[in-house]
């Protein structure tokens, strides 16, 4: 899979992709993460690619032409499978769009930032709008890492242990259920006995009421 | 404001404070944020933070000693508001949780990582748990990241436009209107003419009309 994403502070995204399961990701070619700074398509010398909103009000707006000439240079190079920006008002992001997106070869990510980009861009380039969540971020560069970390880590061997994933929260539908280690006893406070009987069936049992429980009483919607 | 973020994986934080408005936020004096690596936290020569869980299967847990070690260690400093977990099976983010915590003075977010933390730290030591969408990450970091700036942004003096933040989409449970700006015309996709006009209420009434119908066609949820 190649990612790649475009921004107007892309060294926001630094660490991220520097560290932990994204680094190791990329060592091991699961993955190729490539970010872009916006303002290498700037079309003036001043590389600026934000001008006020036509019609007025606050707040600067992302323009077409760098964009446009970022997105067809990437074009120029490969196909891809989908163009995606990240903005508040798109589809909500969820466990089951992610999974889809990870079986994908080569994704464009957009960032806005600002009010937004031109509606002009989303009209005749963007194949998918996808919002993180119900609120407002300073820009899509954190939308985008979130995005990017939720469907790399499903890539076929980037995960540690395979099975890992598949017992997350979301995936069948259930939160997961309460995790203890070391101490047994903490101040007096000690992990539940099932968990040292030894009897796996009873464990996974248990732990399967346990998920059952705590979705009902926290995210009942998720059952229905 | 001071944030206080604990993590096993604290560099993976680094370029998000060091840029943007983040950035200004900070040396503004309208937040500091400090990010905690838990390792120096650790009750052992090996530095570690984890352990298998009790009753077995895949992933690693956070243990209870060295989180509630940073945790104690904070709170002989100063008195905090809330002690936020990231987890996916927390409370939804929304725009009205982030702008009420943006009222607070004092918060600790701590980051789960692998399997998540050992439940008694949840029963013990967390008075806010908040998941930032239905998915799952590879850690809390970059869920912290999301609502840490989802709120500095809201502090008074940070955006450079105080009315920027009013008109962004969920402040008045409405998606926002799509913006236009310069050129005027993109390969004879031109804006829309209402924007040109000149007539400031025109414009507004425009602007409401398109957030309305935005909003129908993709989040009819919200109106209700």
């Amino acid at each position: 899979m190649r990612i790649d994403i475009i921004s107007c502070v892309p060294n926001l995204l630094d660490s991220f992709f520097a560290h932990s399961i994204l680094k190791r990701a990329q060592e091991g070619k699961y993955v190729e993460v490539v970010v872009h700074d916006l303002r290498d398509y700037s079309v003036n010398k001043h590389r600026s690619i934000d001008d006020y909103a036509f019609g007025g009000g606050a707040g600067m707006v992302l323009q077409i032409e760098p964009i446009a000439g970022c997105i067809r240079a990437l074009q120029a190079e490969r196909a891809y499978d989908e163009i995606i920006y990240l903005t508040p008002d798109g589809e909500l992001m969820e466990q089951k769009m992610v999974n889809q997106l990870s079986l994908k070869g080569n994704l464009i990510m957009l960032c806005g930032h600002y009010k937004g980009v031109d509606q002009r861009v989303r009209d005749l380039f963007i194949t998918k709008e996808i919002s993180i969540g119900d609120y407002v971020l300073s820009g899509g560069e954190l939308a985008a890492a979130v995005l990017a970390d939720a469907i790399i880590r499903l890539l076929p061997g980037v995960l540690n242990d395979e099975t890992s994933a598949l017992t997350d929260s979301f995936q069948d539908n259930l939160l997961a259920p309460p995790v203890y280690s070391r101490p047994f006893d903490f101040e007096g406070n000690v992990v539940p006995e099932i968990l040292l009987s030894g009897h796996e069936a009873k464990v996974e049992e248990w732990r399967y009421e346990q998920s059952i429980k705590r979705t009902k009483e926290r995210r009942p919607d998720l059952l229905k």
